[in-house]
């Protein structure tokens, strides 16, 4: 536990207010406790770590010079948020982060009035706040609005939609570009490196030293001299700043700032407060900073489980079984050895889809495209068209971002586009907005698309290679977050009939007909179900489009009682489509459909959530035998 | 008809292969001749128009220059690509351009191997274009790459995203900025002002006069001076260029080149053609360009139904009822008379949505994001926090884009955001690229969302008024292109109960369900049915989520045959939400869906497109018949 006594300041903070009553030369102070609660908590706990440890100056100076919660300030994405959250009331509940009824690992705004905007997906930041000051204005209001985005959320299009927007009404409002060079993946952002290059750049530099040197040596014209050198000097200065591109787009540059530097930092913010329109401040930062071993680690200490507070070695988990993510990354190096012609994309998350492995073995076969689906997905589109086979590896929640595009530029077109989903379903302790519970639905309604969902990682293995043989368009394979099932891998790879259920056991009584992870809750509801006499088949559906009509037919005619199962929104999903292809040929068989419900899920582990939304072995025994003896008989129109 | 006697070179043109073969001299000639034979066919059967007579000196420099179709051109969006069509082997067909079985309005790949990218939606030529040449280095192939992007599309994320990739590799390709400013909007590109204004930077502009007027007069120091004046402009032109941005993001820049002058095109992209890396070429055009109604008028020739060549004035259309598109317009005037927390937003849509009539109306209550939908909806999200009502309208088929925004920013949040889906269901002649299919679904699988679909022009007003009136979170109301029905509009609005259908007529024998202008096919097809003797309830579901669960009791009880109508696809929208209810109770009812097929559909009128789909009145009919005659009693599993 948190041994409170080592701490000055930081437990009389229990909101804004009180930060504001400090005096300057106590905030550094406050900095440095909440670096060590975070250090001290997250260590025992876990949870997103090395970008909060950078924001902690920042935070503290917005709270110190805005009004908060009546100012506004909108953090990007919330991974550096942690430090806000301590301050906002948070600090006590902070070991509860990420865990079932605990806080968020994100913003949120039913959690605090001080959470002005939630986020999980990265890059919503300006627009939110832009939204919020041209409200403000439009209601003749007064309050501060402050988005503050990270450098990696730069490389997302909606920033620069956002910053376009700018100029609208010539409204008040602050963007704090925490730029830390250390976005989750190396940092893509092309306009980053061109301001440091430009600021040394030879031919500015030379120009300078020159006209100055030439000036002292100069007599009669030396007055006459300075003053075009003075106008010149002004108006490259005017136009020559790292902030050129913000100015191009409407905002007042301010910057770059050290955001390590409290006083500073209140300084400055107490400026930029007074000015008009859009301004953008930019300071630099180090992620994990003022920890040692975090400022080490970019990787590890993005997303941190529990870990040892000297070293920064995380604690050795459990288990060992290997997670789908490594699977999927493997399985395509191997398959890339054989096949040039494949390339694996990533959005900014080389680590998170598996695809470092393939960075590491085949650079040439391997591209990250920044935080930047949409164009991930048509640029994908692109290569499809000369020939290259991409892979395209995104989250479940994220591919969202490229929906339009795999409608418009890849299934319109029948390209041959393969979507690897990650983090299908719900992903625990990352909640609501990083859960996948939508994917089916929205790349079902896609004309022509295969959809493939693997119920082990010896499938999705073979998946990977049925979608690299398959020539008819897009093909999409979804798995979840989290350790796969320890099955045995074969060597080499299998190519599977597309549209092709596996029956893995004949019953009489009920038939599952399972998706995916489902296929395993599956397995254990029907051997609980068969010790009491239920007699279960069970269909492993592999693909969720095309569906197998053949079986279909089957088990129409054989079983009065059919289960769906899959852990996507029961909303048009897979069980929606059982439902359709049954209706179609007149089927009138009792379809119980088994999944996730029509509302956002919280966050909590798997394991968790499953067991509270009746998705696991024993939920899905009970929600069978409810709707099948609760059966509404009254209701019923006999044909 | 086309009078070809009058065409020198035009009708010699069967292929670019042709063009290669001109002179240059003849090429100024092949241009005019492209230009009135523009003016000549679209005068007559319609279609996009400025757009097009603004890249004829592009188009065929273009052509000219590289080796289509083993080099690659990319149009953005098509608009501009008429000329390339004439020059592509199409010019026989352009006066079925847009026609059922006609060539299409867009690029199209299927269409012609001259088409290397198809696209209606805007902004991805860049992310495909890249992607083709990132292929092409993969299979160490040789062939050039270009984009060519209007200054509108440059507004879009996409843009960027794919702009900040270009360093990828550096690889070769080439981007045409087609610069008419004159996107389809007054355009909200800030950065194309900003460069505007620094080439005419007075400081800079005095430094240039002041130190040469100064080397003229010095002596012993002028050599001296004169080299430090070189190196200040070399050190200058690097970095201060319109080009600025473009070169941050890793382009070489070329322009603003004049976009009419074909001579010095050619010699441009013969140049460009051998340098290596990202290449972008601002060229400057005239949207119209040598067509004097035209060149007067932006709104009214970019789609243009058939007009007077003279004149430019369109011919009457016959009929006169009013396009919901007008009424949504108008509603809103009246809506936000008289509460002005109310705001209107379009994506560079203000003449498509209506919301010009609020621009004109209340200009402080309407906002053009530019063609930036993401942003459209997260900044309405901002916007929604601080209680101002954003009434967001998009197109059915453009808000895709803004899919994850709305599930991430807006429902999760429950935000109160009005969403106004025009064109949605089949668009007619802008085909596959605009139908709007997919809303149904595509909003259904989000929780807490309000989905309605008014039956007439009278419904979508008090729609409108409803959504204003609603606090439980985001509320979509779709409708189609196209005019009314001519209803009588009563003064005021009528709010209606969320989730409650209204039963237009009762019935016996089967029950309608209908959802939005298939309401009206409902009606006639039953009209048809009962002189054969079939008695058919209808309904008007008016909300698609969350549905009207008592009249569905009401119906499962009462009817064995069912009929779910709905202009949307059949996968997961509608008609499913009624299966998926029905499978919930248990309900063992008959059920038709009709709607759109789960496939692309081309284009040609929307009469035209819901004959061949079957779902206008005979469709239905002939569908009904076929559904309940044929039913199949051999697979039947009786419960």
């Amino acid at each position: 536990m948190v041994d409170k006594t080592k701490y000055k300041v930081l437990f009389d903070i229990d909101s804004p207010a009180d930060i504001r009553k400090l005096e300057l030369s106590q905030l550094k102070t406050l900095c440095s406790e909440v670096r060590e609660y975070l250090v001290d908590v997250v260590s025992e706990v876990g949870g997103h770590f090395g970008g909060g440890l950078g924001t902690v100056e920042l935070t503290v100076a917005l709270h110190k010079v805005f009004n908060t919660p009546d100012d506004l300030i909108v953090w990007d994405t919330g991974h550096q948020a942690y430090p806000h959250k301590v301050l906002t009331g948070r600090r006590d509940q902070l070991h509860t982060i990420r865990k079932l009824n605990g806080i968020s690992g994100f913003l949120k705004r039913s959690e605090s009035e001080y959470d002005a905007f939630g986020a999980g997906h990265a890059t919503t930041s300006i627009s939110s706040a832009l939204g919020m000051a041209v409200a403000r204005d439009m209601k003749k209001e007064t309050k501060n609005v402050v988005a503050v985005i990270g450098d990696g959320a730069m490389t997302g299009g909606m920033a620069y939609e956002a910053m376009n927007n700018s100029g609208l009404r010539k409204c008040n409002f602050i963007v704090v570009l925490n730029d830390n060079r250390m976005s989750i993946a190396p940092n893509v952002w092309q306009i980053s490196n061109y301001f440091t290059e430009m600021i040394a750049h030879p031919e500015y530099n030379k120009f300078k030293g020159a006209i100055w040197d030439l000036t002292g040596k100069l007599d009669h014209f030396g007055d006459r001299l300075r003053k075009v050198v003075a106008r010149v000097e002004a108006g490259v200065k005017a136009v020559i700043t790292p902030g050129m591109l913000f100015e191009a787009l409407g905002f007042r540059y301010f910057g770059p700032e050290n955001g390590h530097n409290i006083n500073q930092l209140v300084k400055l913010f107490e400026h930029v407060k007074q000015l008009n329109g859009p301004i953008l401040v930019h300071i630099t930062t180090e992620k994990g900073k003022g920890y040692k071993p975090a400022e080490g680690h970019v990787q590890r200490l993005h997303a941190s489980t529990p870990f040892d507070k000297m070293t920064g070695v995380a604690h050795k988990k459990s288990g060992g079984l290997p997670a789908y993510t490594k699977i999927f990354g493997q399985a395509l190096v191997e398959l890339v050895k054989e096949n040039k012609d494949i390339i694996g994309i990533t959005a900014a998350m080389p680590d998170g889809t598996g695809l470092n492995l393939l960075q590491k073995e085949y650079p040439e076969n391997y591209l990250d495209v920044g935080i930047a689906e949409e164009h991930a997905v048509t640029f994908a589109a692109g290569m499809a068209t000369q020939g290259i086979i991409p892979v395209v590896a995104i989250y479940s929640t994220f591919l969202q971002r490229g929906f339009d595009q795999i409608v418009h530029d890849v299934a319109l077109q029948k390209l041959k586009v393969v979507f690897v989903l990650d983090r299908a379903g719900l992903v625990g302790a990352d909640g609501p907005t990083h859960h996948g519970s939508f994917d089916l639905t929205y790349l079902r309604l896609i004309p022509g698309i295969v959809i493939m969902a693997p119920k082990d990682e010896s499938e999705l293995r073979d998946m990977l290679y049925t979608s690299i043989k398959y020539d008819g368009g897009p093909i999409a394979i979804r798995y979840p977050r989290g350790n796969a099932l320890g099955v045995p891998l074969k060597a080499g790879f299998e190519k599977f009939k597309i549209g092709k259920a596996e029956t893995i056991k004949k019953g009489d009584d009920i038939a599952f007909l399972a998706v995916g992870v489902m296929v395993e809750y599956a397995k254990e509801a029907a051997a609980i179900l068969e010790k009491e006499g239920i007699n279960c088949e069970i269909v492993n559906m592999r693909f969720v489009k095309p569906l197998d009509e053949k079986l279909l037919d089957d088990i129409a005619n054989r079983f009065d009682k059919v289960v769906t199962l899959e852990e996507n929104t029961l909303v048009g999903g897979f069980g929606s489509g059982v439902l359709e292809y049954f209706a179609q040929h007149h089927y009138k068989n009792d379809i119980l459909r088994i999944g996730l419900p029509d509302n956002f899920v919280d966050h909590g582990t798997q394991a968790e959530l499953h067991q509270i939304l009746g998705i696991d072995a024993e939920g899905v025994v009970k929600q069978v035998k409810e709707f099948y003896s609760g059966r509404n008989l009254k209701n019923e129109v006999v044909a």
